[in-house]
C-alpha cells in the first residue's frame, strides 16, 4: 500500500559524503551534497559530525557526558528531514551523511546511517553504499564471540569489525584489516579520533571521488570533500581532484593551532593516502553509467552525459530504422534519444511527458487503480505521435510492465510504428552487489529470447545495444567494469553463479 | 526560512477538477487527476465529495447529522495530503478538487480549499482558480450586511455571495447572478444539490476543460471531468471534449434510477450547458502557454508543446547567431530549445542538469547558503560547454537573479560565449488575474532597455521573442489573449492601470 | 475506538478566560489560567490576543495585512496545544482563551474556540461557554438572509447574530441586541475594538467571576481577570472581586497614554458594567456545585469544597447506617466521604484507588478488554475492604455501569456489605443548558424506583440526598438554581419539556 | 525549556512486566498492565512480544526473514505510545514490557525499552528495572573485546554480557552468569527461546512479583505475570501469587500441544524457579514504601497504603502538636495524613487541591512564570484554613523549594500557624540504586539542621519520623531494607560511600 507507483525501476543502494573543514562548520556543506546525492537513496538521511573540532572548543577538556560525535537521522528525503535548527545544532568542521535505500534490513530508522557508535576509545561514525556478499559467515563469526545485533545491516557487521580490530590496532590498521575481511562492494566514510576516512573496495565497484574547497579570496585549500558522485562536490562550489582509487583509503586529520580562539584562523588539513590491494583488476559498476548516476557526474574518468550520448549514437548504429520521431522515455531515456536523433538524423521530440511530482504516492491494489497510477506519471503528447513512426529510446528494460503499457498508450494516442530501443544489453540476471534488482523471475530478459520479449511488449521492432558497443560507449575495458547482471559473471565469488577469471583470484 | 530555494520563477494560483460518475466512487480518479494538476500549486490539497450520490444510500432518509458533503484538505503535496484511507472514507460519485497557491491570503490551511460551507438548504463545496479584481468592494458590500469572514480568500466572498443569491433563486439562476457581480479570472467548480457545476469566466483568462470517462466494454459514457487542464482527463483515460467556453456554465446531474441496489446499475448524467455572456472578446492567459501550463495540456485548442515548438522556432529566425550548441535552462527552456535548435541547426546538447529532488529545501540567511543553494537545483556539465559558443534557452525572465547566475557558471566552465534566447517579450508588468508575479520593482524588464538587461546578466547577446512571434506561435488572435504583463493592458479594469479598449467595455 | 475508557461521567461544555493588564502581555497568564480550567473541557484549547494594544505598536497606523488578532488554537490540553514559542508570538495586553468539550458539532479543528472573524470594522473573538436552546431558529433565520456558516457551533451562530447588530450598533449596543435574541445558557468572553467584553446569560446558569490583578510592590491595579472558575484568578496570583451577576455585562478597556514608549508606562484600564435583564430570577446550575467545578471554586458566593462537605453530612443525616468504613469513589465522591466520615463517626479509609495517569486510552471492543479498562482506572485496596461493612460514597450516579462494577470489585475484593451513599438526588433528565449528559434512556434513575437502582447495582443499600438536603447544603435557595436535571422543571423553554413557573416568564 | 514544572519529587527508574498465557495474545493485557505501572516512569514506553508461540503458526518452519520477536517503543505515556492497531499487530501470547525514566543515558528513543537484540541463536528482549553500580568496569572490559554500544544505557550491558554467556551456555546458566557479575539493583524480564525469564537481584533492591491468571469459568490457570507491582496483576483480574525472592530466577515456558490448530487447546505452562545466592539479607528500598509505589501495592508481603497509613499514625504519635485541621499535599501525603488525623484527633480537610491536568507543562524563565506554574499544581481552599492552625503533612522533603511556597501561600490564605510532618526521616544522601535524587548540594538535609531546614521553609514547627519509627511502619526489620538515602550506609559497595557491614560481605 506504500510502495510507490513511480518508483525507479532498480534501486539504487546509497549514496555518502564526508567533509572536512579547515575553520568552517560542515553540517551545511554536507546538507547540500546530500541534496545533490538524492538520486541514489530517498528512503533515510542522515548526518553525523565531529564536534571536537570546532575550534572554539577545547578538545582536551571534553566533558565525559558531552557526546563526541552528534548526529540527526530521519526517514525520507534530505529536505524533510533536516531543519535549519538540527543543522545550527550540528556544530563541527569534520562530518559525514548518507542517503539510503534499503538493501539489506527493513526500512525502519534504525537501519538509517550515519551509524554511530560508542568503542572503547570513544565513539565514530560509519556511511556504507554497497552490499557484502560474505555478511552471513562475517555475522556468524561475530555472534560465536556473543556479541550482539541491533541491525541486519551491512554497516552494522562492519562497524563490529572495526571495533574489534580497534582493540589492539590504530584506525588506520584497523579498517585495513577490515578491508582484507569483508568482501563486495563497499564505500565507506568514517569519522573516528578526529579524523575523516574514506575507503572503496577492492574493485572499484561503487564510485567515490574525493575533491577540494578553495577559499577563492585567498587562493587556498580550505577543506576536501569525499562523495560518491562528483555533482556533491560542484554543489559546493569545490574542484573535483579525482576518484578514490580501488582499495585505497584516505584519511583526512586536522593539526589543531595551538587553542586558536579566532575563528580567522584555521586548521592544517592533512590528506593522507594509503593504497591497498595494489593489482587487482577494478570491477566499476557498469550500470552506473547506464542508469544510476546523475549525467553531469564524472566517474572513474568517464563523464556520464558523454557515456549516454555515445550509447545512443551507437545503439542508432546498431539498429537503425526508418522513422519520423525519436522520444524518449523520460527521464532515464533523454540522453540517450538525443545520441540517437543526432546520430540517425530522425527529429528528437518529446511524445511522453512525465509528471514532475510523481514521486511518491501509493499504490491502489484494483487494476484501475494502476492504471491511473501509470498515467499519472507519464502522459502522452498526441499530436507528437499520431500517426507517426516513433523511436522509442530507453537506458533499459528490467521488468518490462510499464514498458508494455507505454508502447499500448502510443498506439492509442495513434502512432503507426513503435520501435524500441534500449541503451544497454538485455538484463539476465541479479546484482548482489549493491543494486536492488529484482530476482531472476521477475527480469523479463532472463529467459526470454529477443523476439519473445518484442512480442510481449507489442513493439514493431526491438534493439538492445550490445555489450561490446556499451563497453566502447563507456570507455573502460570490459575487465575493468562488473558486468555481472548482463553476463552472470561477477568479480566476487557468490554462492550458485559463476565467477570471473581474473577478479576471481583474489577472493 | 521555510520559503523555497526553488520555488518557481511566477506561482501559478491554483488548479482545479470536478468528476461525476454515473457508478463509481470519484475519489481516487480525483486524486490521480490532482496529481495531473500538481505544477499548478503545492502548498495544499483537498478533495470535496456529495455522499448522497452513493448508490447504495436513499438520498430521502439522510440522518440529519450526517453531513452531505465530506471532504479533507490538508498542506503539502497531494500525494502527502490523502492517505489510501482518506480516499476509502470519500464516498460518492460526485466531487470537486483543488490545489492551490496561495494569491490572497496567507499559507494557512484554513485557505485550503475546496471551502466547504452550511447554508439555508445544506451545504455546497466550492474550488476556485483566479483572482478577482473587485473583492474590496464586494467584501466591503458583504460586511455592511453584518456577515462575518474566516479567511482572506476570493473565495469566500464568491462563496457569500452564492448563499445570498440562494435565498430567492435556485443554483443555477444564483451562480449567473454572482457571475454578474465578480469581475476578474476565475473558473470554479461546485458541488451543490446533487449537481456538478462548472464556470469560467466571461474572458475565460483561466484555462478549464471538460472530458468524458467512457466504460470501454460497453462503449458508453459513464462519467464527465471538468479540469484546469486536459492531463487530468488524460490521466484517467478520459477524451477532451472541449474547452468550458468563456463565460459558459456546465452541470451535471444524475437522475437516478429507482432505488437501484445493484451496482451495475448506474444513474443517467445529464449535461447542460448555459452560455452567458455571450459576444464578449475572450482575454486567454498567454503566460499559461509561455511557462504554467503543462507542455501536454490542450489549452483553448491549442497544444502546449506545439506552441512552444514554434515559439523556439520563431526566435531561432528573430534572433539567429552564430554558436556551437543550443542548451535550455531545465525544465521551463527545453521545448523551446529543441525548437530553436531545429530551426537554427544548432546542436541540441544538456549543458545545464537540475536536480529532480529539489523543490522543499530552506533558505538559509547566509550568502555562502544562498550560493549552494542555486548549485544544488543546477549543475553545469562541464564537458558539453567547455570552450563552446552556447544558447542559453529559457521560456521568460522575472526577476534576472538566477539567469545571471546561471551565466556566471557558464562562463566559470569554460563557455566562449553565452547567448540568452527568451521565448517571450518582455515581462515589464504584473499579473492582477491569478499568477503571483512581483511588483514592477523586482521585474527586471520592467525599467530597464534590452541592452541594460544583457549587461546586468553578463552575456554575450539577448533576444527576447517579439510580441508578435509569441501571437503566431500561440496562434490566438491578440484581442482574444490577455498580455497585460507584457503590453500593461488588462481586459478589465485595474485601478491604476490601463484597460483594453475591447474587452473594457464589459466591465 | 478512540473514545476513552475513563471519561467523565457527564462533560462539562467549556471553560473561558479573558484578561487584560494595563501593560504586560497576557499570553502567559492565559495559558496558566487555562491550565487551572483544563477540568472544564479537554478535547481542544485556544487563546486569542488583541496586537495592538501592546504599548510599542501604533493603533493609528495598522497595516491593513496584519491582523489585529493573533490566535493560536489546537486539538488537546491546554499544556500539549501551546508551546513556548507560541506564547512568544501572540503578543497583547489583552486576551481570551477557551477550553472545550463539544456540546454541539464534532470533535473538529474548526470548532476550536475562541472563533475568531472578520467584520466590517476589522476582526473580533468569541470564546462561549454554555447552551443556546434556540439555535435552530436563528440559524433559520440568518441563513434565509443567505449566510453561510462554517461549524455547527453556537458560537458562531452567535457571531453572525453580533456582526449583524454591529452594522449599525457600537459593541456594547450590539452586544446587548445579541443577548435579547439568545436564549439558553452562555458566558461569554469577547475580544473586539480594543475592548474585553464579558457577559453572562440572563440567569446565571454558567458561572463567571471576575477578579483583579494587583502590582503588590506598587499596590495598584494592574489589570483584571474573567473566568468561568475563580482558581484561575487564583492562579494568577490574583483577587477574586465577584461573581459577574445573570444578564451583566462588563467591559475593559484602557485609555492609551499619549504614544508612550517606555514599557514601565502603563495604560489606566477602565471597567464598565451594563445590568441588562434586572429582577430575573437566577437559575445556577446545581450540577456544577455536585460534580464539575473544582473544589476550591467560589461559584456565586459559596466554595464548592464546602458545598461538597455539607452534602456528605447532610448524606449521613439523611442515611444514617451501621458500617466500618466509608471510603470514596475517588475523586468525585472525595469530599462528601470526608463529610460523611465526620458526621457518622465512621472511619474514613481509601478502599479504591484511582490510577493518576488514567485519561486517554482506547476503548477496545471486547468484554475482556472492557473489564481490563475498568480495572485500570479503579484497583481496590483489598485489606481496606476485606471483611468490612463499606459505605462507598460518590457525588451522583448517571448510568450506574461503573457503580455496578465497583460493588462487584468490593465484594470480590471481601467487603460484607457495601452501603452506597450519593451526594445528588436521582438524574432524572437530561441537560439541555450545557452539560453532555446521556438521554433519559442511558439515565439509570429516569425510569426505575430507588429500591430497582439498588438492585441492579448489588447494593445492600443506596441512599441518595434529598432534594431539600442538597438546596440547604448548596446555600442559594430552590427558585435560583437550575434543578431541570433532577425536577424535570427548567428554566427556559425546551420542547417536549416543562418549564419554571417563575423563570418562564421571561423566555 | 521541555522540563516540567509538575514533575515528581524524585523519580522512580522503571517499571516492568512480563505475561505468559496458554492461548490468547497478550499485547493488550501487557498495555493494561503497564498503564497501572505508568507511575514507575512516563517518558518512554515499549512492548515485545514472542510471535512463535502463536498458536496458529508453525514454529518448525519459521522465515528466516520474519522476525521472532515483535517490538513496538515509542516516546511518551502508554496511552500515547500505543494504538489499537499496534496492539493488533503484535500478536504473541509470551511478551514483556517497559516504562522507563532515565537514570543513565539521555531521554532518547533509542533508550526506551524493551531492548530487542540479535545474538547467535535469534533474538532476544529484555526490560531492566534498577541501576548497576558496575556499570562502568563491565563496560570497559566489554570495549576491550572490541564490542560496541549503542546506547548509555545499563540494560544495553546487561545484554552484551548475556550474549557472550549465551555462546557457551543455555539460558538459564547464561543468566545466572550475568547475575554473578552485575552488580547493584535490577529487575530485569527477559524473552529468550521460547521462554520469559524474570530476576530479582540478590537483595531484592527494586520489587518484582508474580501473578496467576485463571480462566474462572475451568477454574484453570491459563497464564503468569511477573510485573514491578502487584496492581498490574489486579488489573488483569489476575491473583498476586508472591514476591519473586531476592536472587531468584523464575523460567516460564509453553510445551506446545502438537500442531494444534484449534484456538481453545492451550498449552501447558511450566513455571520452574531457581533459587541463586541464598542466604543474602535482603535490602528492599524503603522508599517503594515512601513515596514510589501505588498505595494499592502489596511488596515483600507488605500492603503499602497500610505503611504509610501507619507512617501517619506513628508521626501524630512522636510529634503531636495543638491544631485545628491536618491537611495534605496532594497526591504524595494523602495516606499520612489520614492516619496522623486518625491517630491525634484532629479534623483532616483539604487545604490543597491539586490539579489533576498538572503533567507535562513546560517552565518559562521568568519568575513570575514559574510562581504561576506552582500556582497552577496546588491551589489553597482559603476557607479551610484561614485563621486555622494547620498541620500539613507530606511523605518527605528533598529540595525544600516546593515545600517552602506551600507555607508562604498557606500564611498568605490566612493560616494562623503551619506544622510541617514528615513521613520519612531527613534525605541526606543520594541513591545509587535506581531512584534519581539530586546530589548532596541539592538535597536540604545533608547538611542542614532540622531547625535550619524549618527556618528555611519558614513552618511553625517541623517533624521528621524517626528512622525507627519508619522501620517500624514499614514492618520489616532495618538490615533487611536499603536506607541509604535516609544513613549513608548502601548495600552495596560504591565509591566514596560506606557500606552496610552485613550485606558488603557479597559484593
Amino acid at each position: 500500500m506504500n510502495t510507490s507507483s513511480s518508483e525507479p525501476k532498480v534501486r539504487e543502494a546509497c549514496g555518502i559524503v564526508g567533509i572536512a573543514h579547515s575553520s568552517d562548520d560542515v553540517a551545511l556543506p554536507l546538507y547540500y551534497a546530500l541534496y545533490a546525492l538524492q538520486h541514489r537513496g530517498q528512503e533515510s538521511a542522515g548526518i553525523a559530525v565531529f564536534r571536537g573540532m570546532s575550534t572554539d572548543e577545547n578538545p582536551d577538556e571534553r566533558d565525559a557526558q558531552a557526546k563526541e560525535i552528534r548526529s540527526e537521522k530521519g526517514m525520507g528525503l534530505v529536505a524533510e528531514v533536516f531543519s535549519p535548527q538540527h543543522l545550527a545544532e550540528l556544530q563541527g568542521s569534520m562530518g559525514i551523511g548518507h542517503v539510503r535505500y534499503p538493501t539489506t534490513g527493513a526500512p525502519l530508522l534504525e537501519n538509517a546511517e550515519p551509524l554511530v557508535v560508542n568503542y572503547q576509545k570513544g565513539e565514530f561514525a560509519l556511511a556504507h553504499n554497497g552490499n557484502l556478499v560474505n555478511t552471513r559467515e562475517l555475522r556468524a563469526e561475530l555472534e560465536r564471540e556473543g556479541r550482539i545485533f541491533h541491525s541486519e545491516t551491512d554497516t552494522e557487521v562492519i562497524a563490529q569489525l572495526l571495533a574489534r580490530e580497534l582493540v589492539e590496532h590504530d584506525p588506520i590498521a584497523a579498517l585495513t584489516e577490515v578491508m582484507r575481511r569483508v568482501v563486495g562492494s563497499y564505500s565507506l566514510a568514517i569519522l573516528m579520533d578526529s579524523m575523516l576516512l574514506a575507503v572503496r573496495d577492492p574493485f572499484g565497484i561503487k564510485p567515490l571521488c574525493i575533491g577540494a574547497l578553495t577559499d577563492e579570496r585567498r587562493s587556498m585549500n580550505v577543506g576536501y570533500v569525499i562523495a560518491s558522485e562528483s555533482p556533491a562536490i560542484d554543489t559546493l562550489g569545490g574542484t573535483l581532484i579525482r576518484d578514490v582509487n580501488p582499495g585505497e583509503m584516505l584519511v583526512i586529520h586536522a593539526s589543531h593551532p595551538a587553542r586558536a580562539r579566532n575563528p580567522a584562523d584555521h586548521r592544517d588539513l592533512k590528506l593522507i593516502r594509503h593504497q591497498l590491494h595494489p593489482g587487482v583488476p577494478s570491477a566499476h559498476c557498469v550500470f552506473e553509467y547506464i542508469y544510476f548516476a546523475r549525467p553531469d557526474s564524472i566517474i572513474d574518468g568517464q563523464l556520464v552525459y558523454d557515456v549516454r550520448m555515445k550509447i545512443g549514437e551507437r545503439l542508432a548504429v546498431e539498429h537503425p530504422v526508418s522513422a519520423d520521431i525519436v522520444t524518449p522515455v523520460p527521464d532515464s531515456g533523454i540522453t540517450c534519444a538525443i545520441g540517437y536523433a543526432k546520430r540517425s538524423g530522425i527529429e528528437y521530440l518529446e511524445g511522453l511527458i512525465k509528471n514532475r511530482y510523481v514521486g511518491r504516492t501509493f499504490i491502489m491494489p484494483e487494476q484501475r487503480a494502476r492504471d491511473m497510477s501509470v498515467h499519472a506519471k507519464f502522459n502522452i503528447v498526441r499530436a507528437n505521435v499520431a500517426g507517426k513512426r516513433v523511436v522509442l529510446v530507453d537506458d533499459s528494460i528490467v521488468r518490462g510492465t510499464t514498458m508494455r503499457k507505454l508502447v499500448r498508450y502510443l498506439r492509442a494516442a495513434g502512432a503507426k510504428e513503435v520501435h524500441l530501443r534500449i541503451g544497454s544489453p538485455p538484463i539476465i540476471a541479479p546484482c548482489y552487489l549493491g543494486i536492488d534488482t529484482p530476482t531472476r523471475d521477475e527480469l523479463i530478459a532472463s529467459t526470454r529470447t529477443i523476439e519473445a520479449i518484442r512480442d510481449y511488449l507489442a513493439a514493431d521492432s526491438l534493439g538492445y545495444l550490445s555489450l561490446q558497443g556499451l563497453i566502447m560507449a563507456v570507455g573502460i575495458e570490459a575487465n575493468s567494469l562488473c558486468l555481472g547482471c548482463l553476463t552472470e559473471h561477477y568479480p566476487v565469488r557468490i554462492p550458485g553463479e559463476r565467477c570471473s577469471a581474473l577478479q576471481a583470484t583474489l577472493t
